[in-house]
């Protein structure tokens, strides 16, 4: 039934979806750091957010308009993350929103507004306003590439992707753009991501679809363990392949949910691979735990040790740092009764050294992707994330100004 | 009423303990690698351990005998945690033990055991035994700094502090061996401290008194985040100094607790300060939390941040990682309400940027060691760690074999 294709493209694949970016100059290279992505036509949006408790002025903007039944546009800029700004923080980012709503002719509360780039430093709107109004008048059918480009901060390729699918013989299409996660740069690092689908699917279904995607593919990337104040994932629907509504728990809603999903996994996995000092791709697998909570708990402490990240880059299999991590976390564990694999090699049995031999670890430690699977045998709990080690790179990335 | 006073001095300056160190060939160098400390009289011990879930083999066996009413030895040994060594590891620790009370004459559960070094590989018993019985018969009260040496792992120098105090009258003396924790070598990083007084002191008292101690030392130091399988302080009390019993809640317990707490304290920077790769010593404080676990949690996830710790590698104050990691973290916080001070400077007032300039604020960042104090506002609650930045050199150390 599933026709799922992989295809080239980005925001603007999907029907009567149109773009543009331009340099502004919030950046001091010439690249460009402001983007539009706009339907042509009435469209709905979902949206997840930073669970930070200190939130960027653009998410608390954005967490407002996506309520309102209709969202049309969404201006993102890099270079700035309007984040710890105050008052004048929310009034810069809901006069980008509005400046754009004006451009386009549309209600401020359409327009909703991501920004990434440094904290803590007002947006320069003075540069902002004239360009703003400027790109909503040369948005165009081409422009999803530039916006990918717009966003990036430390990036090292803009990063979109796109699906298609046929519901009931209507094809389907979603396109994205994104940008990096966690230790990218010496700014704050965030990661952002604009979807546009010309599907039929109201705000509600496709925000449930959005959270469980984002929760299976965004959600398990780890890889410092630190979460910025702007992570923001939104999705925009217009209607334009004129497919019949989408209905929550149909046949049609699993296709679309397939789709999404496959799409959100493989711009978190760019975004892990993508990131600066990153030399593996580690998956950490856990199952056997108490529960999923649990499960949860024992991956990403195991997935954010400092120690085992370092012991990876250096090719390292460091079993010990594993069972270390898995003691400390706060998912219950019976030493005696772990199993831990490295891809399909028995590292650990029953809490001691496994069967596997040495050289077979340190090889399969040194490739570029490895997968650690965890086995507590205490119940039923089950959790995966995608992680990556810790290098002298990472740091010298990282050292800040 | 206090004459506390700091002086040279180990495990065998307090009366009637003398101890000794050798080289076994557990490490391939040929540093001292095995250790014995020993009270000439009756003695009682307290101890605290690792709280993770795994627990290397001695640490299992001394949880037992530090239970019983005296303890008079405790038996030593780097290159090998004998951690995640399953039923051998704890028969292994147990010869230890038993070994070390055959050649003073004890009974075994008067010994206690302590390891470091590598995970997951049998102890080399036929190496120990040995050279543990001929150890034994060599200690002296000259001994002291062999402990020290003995214990070290990647540390640079060998870890001693000692204390006086007059306790009405009556001379007592606290000595210490201590070796470094966290981030510490290719191999597990455990924090290891013997304690010997000649103060006249229960086992109950004792335990009382260290465990205070410890929570405001040990406790509070975190270099990477990780907490390591063998972790133990243990104190040993033998009554040579004929003071009078000190009970708790009096004033001779103050003025105990008092010269425990900052020998404790002192052990503590030292390791911090020693960490190989550590450029920085960073000394976190958060006030106004909702209460002292809220603070807490604040206060480790600043210091523990990857971001910020590479950060402070570059002398960069970057207070936004600094409000995205109070964001993350399990405290409650108003992001209007929070200042940030660096020493004295004020980075960070209700939020936002405050009025320091950043050419102070890139001075004290650049220092060897600054404080970050943070104040939510919220309520009395306080807590305080030490930490370090994260540098290239500690990747590089941590990056395995």
């Amino acid at each position: 039934m599933s026709r799922l294709k992989k295809i080239k493209g980005g925001v603007c694949l999907p029907l009567d979806f149109v773009a543009g970016g331009i340099h502004c100059g919030i950046k001091t290279s010439d690249r460009e750091d402001l983007a539009i992505v706009y339907s042509q036509r009435n469209s709905v949006a979902a949206a997840t957010f930073t669970t930070n408790q200190v939130k960027a002025a653009p998410v608390k903007i954005s967490m407002k308009h996506v309520r309102s039944r209709s969202v049309r546009a969404v201006v993102l800029n890099s270079g700035n993350a309007n984040a710890c700004t105050g008052k004048q923080g929310l009034d810069d980012a809901l006069s980008m929103a509005k400046i754009t709503a004006e451009a386009l002719n549309l209600p401020t509360q359409q327009v909703l507004v991501c920004s990434t780039g440094r904290i803590g430093v007002p947006m320069p709107m003075e540069k902002i306003i004239p360009k703003l109004r400027r790109l909503a008048g040369t948005l165009t059918s081409q422009g999803g590439e530039t916006v990918a480009r717009a966003i990036m901060t430390s990036d090292t390729y803009a990063k979109e992707a796109a699906r298609e699918l046929f519901i009931n013989g209507i094809r389907v299409r979603l396109g994205a753009a994104a940008k990096g996660a966690g230790m990218i740069n010496p700014n704050m690092a965030t990661m952002l991501c604009v979807i546009t689908t010309d599907a039929t699917i109201s705000s509600s279904v496709l925000h449930q679809a959005l959270r469980e995607a984002v929760a299976h593919s965004f959600n398990r990337i780890t890889i410092d363990g630190d979460m910025s104040t702007n992570d923001t994932v939104i999705a925009l629907a217009n209607s334009a392949s004129k497919c019949a509504p989408i209905r929550a728990g149909s046949a049609e809603y699993a296709m679309f949910l397939e789709a999404l999903h496959s799409l959100c996994l493989e711009l978190a996995r760019m975004i892990v691979l993508d990131g600066e000092g990153v030399s593996k791709f580690v998956e950490v697998e856990v199952r056997g735990a108490v529960n999923n909570i649990e499960a949860r708990y024992a991956a990403e402490a195991v997935a954010n040790s400092i120690l085992l990240k370092c012991a990876w880059a250096g090719n390292d299999p460091n079993w010990g740092r594993i069972m270390d991590a898995l003691g400390y976390s706060k998912a219950n564990i019976q030493e005696d009764q772990i199993d831990i694999f490295l891809n399909q090699l028995p590292m650990v049995t029953g809490g001691v050294a496994g069967p596997a031999s040495i050289t077979s670890l340190r090889k399969a430690a040194a490739g570029k992707a490895f997968r650690i699977g965890i086995d507590l045998h205490l119940g039923q709990g089950r959790y995966a994330v995608l992680t990556t080690d810790l290098t002298e790179e990472y740091i010298r990335l990282n050292l800040g100004e």
